[in-house]
């Protein structure tokens, strides 16, 4: 494996969400080791997280932070932006600018102008610019890709996608919630904040861009600054119609992401919240229920039928028990150890034993 | 965050499979640094696949591997062992001996004699021993025991586990196949491999060991030397019954473990394969569909109706981004960028407009 | 019991669909008796028709019938009007204004000028005139419906329904189709076939009616001359947003009706393919699922867990069984006998014998 | 149609639960009309019962029935036995030996020495005896019996038969709980009343009959005279294997039958909860989801897509019009009208228009 690639953060301090998850998901596979952050605009509060994340360098200021990677033999190759969407762009064109790869969070920025001048950045630089919609990433989401690239559906004639929430429901107020209900933080609400995934995703598997698009743009909670629900109609330039439904007031749903493709030889349902499978009808035969079996893309670290989080709750094991090594006996009772190891081989003892004899039923 | 505990691994070298996963699960909270391994009994593997995971140091042998780094200051404080199970109880007795704490993976050992060798090298030494039934640590299951515990089912009168695959049900040739279809290597087969999670999730959430058992053991593929189905019978102290039903013949199946308890006042079923929800139906009460949103162990990584794959799609586009900034493009087409962004926000800003002009139709 | 209801029917002749299932329908709770019939606007037709059905009186016209039956003491006092759309309004005021109340198919009728001519009549006279929306009668259906007016799920905020057929994805040809698809017949295709439907279902759970709506209404299928998809937005007075989506060409779709309604303190998802079931999810609570057990109308006639086709696989053994009366044996190796019940005894007594052996193994 | 055959009743008066639903399903395809019954050992109940039901003549005593019917020239050609289990034998000699067909609610006695005489008396007959284990003519379940026998599944390995229910999870009285837990009047317990089910369900599909069986029975619920669960293990002559749960204190579970056949090459799972849909897995393909669209036997009344209930929901439509018709107003203002008419017809006519308009927002 050749060493890991050195990786900063813009965001993700204490208290943070998405920032959490991106650095997990930058430790899965080893290809990343963080080493540097502007963790939060509040400089006590960058400094307090660096150190309990063991970063090895804590800057009070993105700007200084990319002049001064950019400057050093060991500097990072690449930023995680993991700020409110206002941030994006001022930071982006930062550390494009020093020849700093980017890795943003969606939505692109909070307004089209930002938009604009990170564009214009990628366009004067040669560093890249990834955005993590990474519910595209999903495998079962690449093989309805390759589904349809390969014609197994035909011509598409209806794209449904949604995505719906219902935590927003009531006037909340939370550090997740004030930004992304600030129009000045966030530009939009459901429709950036979920509505972009929406849209990309069907982008993604179908491959198709719509003409146009006609819409009924909700605020549904009294007080509230920004839109909450969003029903978008759209156009395809083949005939195609389709319909993207966001919602942050559906109560009740967690992360109701969907998309259903129908052509005129086949159709596909993926849902994200059962996203360890898909259900692939060609015309005129049965449903079938793809799962990571059927999946081309190699996109997955454990065999089909163990669920993706197979791996978290092994790494929940991993974790109590690095807590245990270190003297924290808090959850020691939940990890698994000798005594299970002889009572499963006690079981197995006792299962041959009792089948040997024909079923005699054998004291434990 | 206090430092990564230097961690071994004897076994996972190439073409292993729990040993990767290991790997990733020990990464994946960044309590561990994998330092040192003899990943093969192989030599020329074992170096080889050291080189390729970038570990410090690599032993040809692991009795070496555990005197070498017992002595070293900053030695392995742990080693996971990730070998064929007639291999765990020579290992686990020399990093113990070694006072080096020992993560192994399941069954316990491949006989009786094994499994006594770990046990007394446990009692005689202070270094843990740790088996990772990874299943008990998924979030819903530490629920479900907790549930339990405090008596949301009342007494318990019936308890069905299952684990069925069909991988098995051919005279399959594989590496992974092969020395778990090997009395010398296995020791035990379905019973071993999967039979023992089984058993181990039925008593983990009940909290109850049946007293006696009767078994009917089956080797259904022709030629087959070990065990690949096996129905038992419990018997509980309490006067409670449950059978145990583990297959690696059942065409079709991926890793279909399941777990059904039954109370005198409310029920529970968990299925592995849809792991992020269980029914919990309280007597006369409709069922329940408890997600993460309802487990109280703290057990996750990201918000319910994220399924815990979201961080491994997450990990996917990290993972693709590396390649393309360590220069391969094979999947550049695939990663979301500014072309994504840029979309997004038109949409966005077509949506917005379409509703403040009532819907009406808004081109791209 | 008192005596059924004579009853007429207006087409349903052979070849028709939906007359059947009017006539099991009427027959299964014994209130009514199928004495007379117009099966067919084809003279000869209607009368095999009538002679297949065993029908009392057929006639070649429904305005003849009409006049004969309500001039008899034993005459029809309902008819059902189970004819393509356009010919529902010339019946309807043909039995209306002969003082037999009327049971109608939806939708009410071809155009709006028929449908006045319907209310018209319905007004001048004191028969009754019923239209069958049938879903609306699902047990689970008017639980939601109760549901939503004691005030469980609050403030209606988004109401979404759905109706997904796959049927009409290609130019197909049959007398089904035939008359759907001629905008004379049908006068609308989706929108009256299923729309209707989706729209009445909405209105008779939320109790509310929207003000205004936004459509986009295709033809998919090249040739067609009649909607073949529909996507409706809909603004209800109260601010709530609802949508419908309707379509004929959403391949492998069999009946995909689903209504879904959230509110300010609950939410309900009811999906008429598995109609046994709904999902009501209180805010902060984890979803329910529903079943005939919650159902206060008491609208159904088996135990909660035994699906409504219960009752019909019950009616297949019972007409096998008249047919081997009759003395045709085509299907007699499919009906359970005595050899079933004698085996079943057996199986009975050597699993109490076995059991009283400690689980010895029994010989059958 | 040929006249309906004149069928008799012995059982199923007021209060009884399993006559009722063979009344309807008598009922439902028009091929018996019940003329003659018994209806319950209490001569004022069975008269009262019989009156309620309008049935021509009304016996006291089932013999005296079998005599009389069997003695005019428009008696009875068939009767249904839905009577507790102990009077079954007596029930089914009498009228075998008057040459009237019988329909026997299983299991087929209450003991063995009954079952004899039913079979004793089938041989001495002419007329017929079936038996209604209804569950085996479900479409799906005769589709699953066709796939095994032309071989889809290949070699049958492994049969798993459950039948679970939880009404009896407490020491319930009801006039269904006390006989069916009454040793002299069942016989058996679960056994009988649903074991036999899952028994005759595994027969059906597999074509197999178990060799042998090892069973552990139970009485969980204190001071129970029968069995309430029972567990029991199969062994087949070709070397499969199979088993049996059925129980009646699985708390929550309502009529959770469900079969798994796993053979060389494919496999198969029923739920009858769901018994719209089958799991049909071809070995090393994707799990296909068979609905009545596959079904071969023709054993429907409804479309794919129609769960079988949509019937029921129809003929609740027309029991409350009748009940309207009759007078009643109870729930007139469930039943679909007019009004329900109109407002379709104005949904159609603002959807075509707003489309036309470009998806203009139409008041309606």
């Amino acid at each position: 494996m050749t060493d890991p690639i050195p990786l900063g953060m813009v965001g993700g301090g204490e208290g943070a969400f998405i920032g959490a998850l991106h650095r997990i998901a930058a430790r899965m596979d080893g290809h990343f080791l963080l080493t540097a952050g502007a963790l939060s605009s509040d400089a006590a509060r960058a400094e307090a997280s660096a150190r309990a994340l063991g970063l090895d360098r804590s800057y009070a200021d993105f700007r200084e932070m990319a002049q001064a990677e950019s400057a050093r033999p060991d500097g990072i190759k690449a930023v995680s932006i993991v700020t409110p969407n206002h941030v994006h762009a001022a930071a982006a064109v930062a550390f494009l600018g020093a020849g700093i790869h980017v890795i943003c969070d969606k939505p692109l920025a909070a307004s089209a102008h930002q938009a604009q001048q990170i564009a214009d950045a990628a366009r004067r630089n040669t560093a890249r610019f990834f955005l993590t919609h990474n519910y595209c990433a999903n495998p079962l989401v690449r093989e309805a890709r390759a589904l349809v690239a390969e014609g197994a559906l035909g011509e598409i004639r209806l794209v449904q996608a949604e995505y719906l929430q219902g935590w927003l429901s009531d006037p909340v107020q939370s550090k997740q919630a004030d930004w992304r209900t600030d129009p000045a933080q966030a530009g939009a609400g459901a429709l950036g904040d979920i509505g972009t995934h929406a849209w990309q995703l069907a982008q993604f598997v179908t491959g198709m861009t719509p003409d146009s698009l006609s819409a009924e743009v909700s605020r549904m909670v009294p007080g509230r600054m920004i839109d909450d629900d969003a029903r978008v109609a759209l156009r395809y330039g083949n005939g195609a119609r389709g319909g993207i439904w966001v919602s942050q007031v559906a109560v009740g749903q967690e992360n109701g992401l969907s998309l259903r493709v129908f052509g005129t030889k086949g159709a596909l349902d993926w849902r994200q919240e059962q996203s360890e499978r898909m259900i692939f009808t060609p015309k005129d035969q049965p449903p079938r229920i793809l799962t990571r079996a059927q999946d081309r893309s190699g996109s997955f670290r454990t065999p089909p039928g163990h669920p993706e989080g197979y791996l978290e709750a092994f790494a929940n094991l991993y974790s109590d028990i690095a807590a245990v090594i270190r003297g924290d006996m808090t959850h020691a009772d939940r990890i698994p150890g000798l005594q299970d190891g002889l009572s499963g081989m006690g079981f197995i003892a006792a299962a041959l034993r009792s089948s040997d004899e024909d079923g005699a039923w054998v004291t434990l």
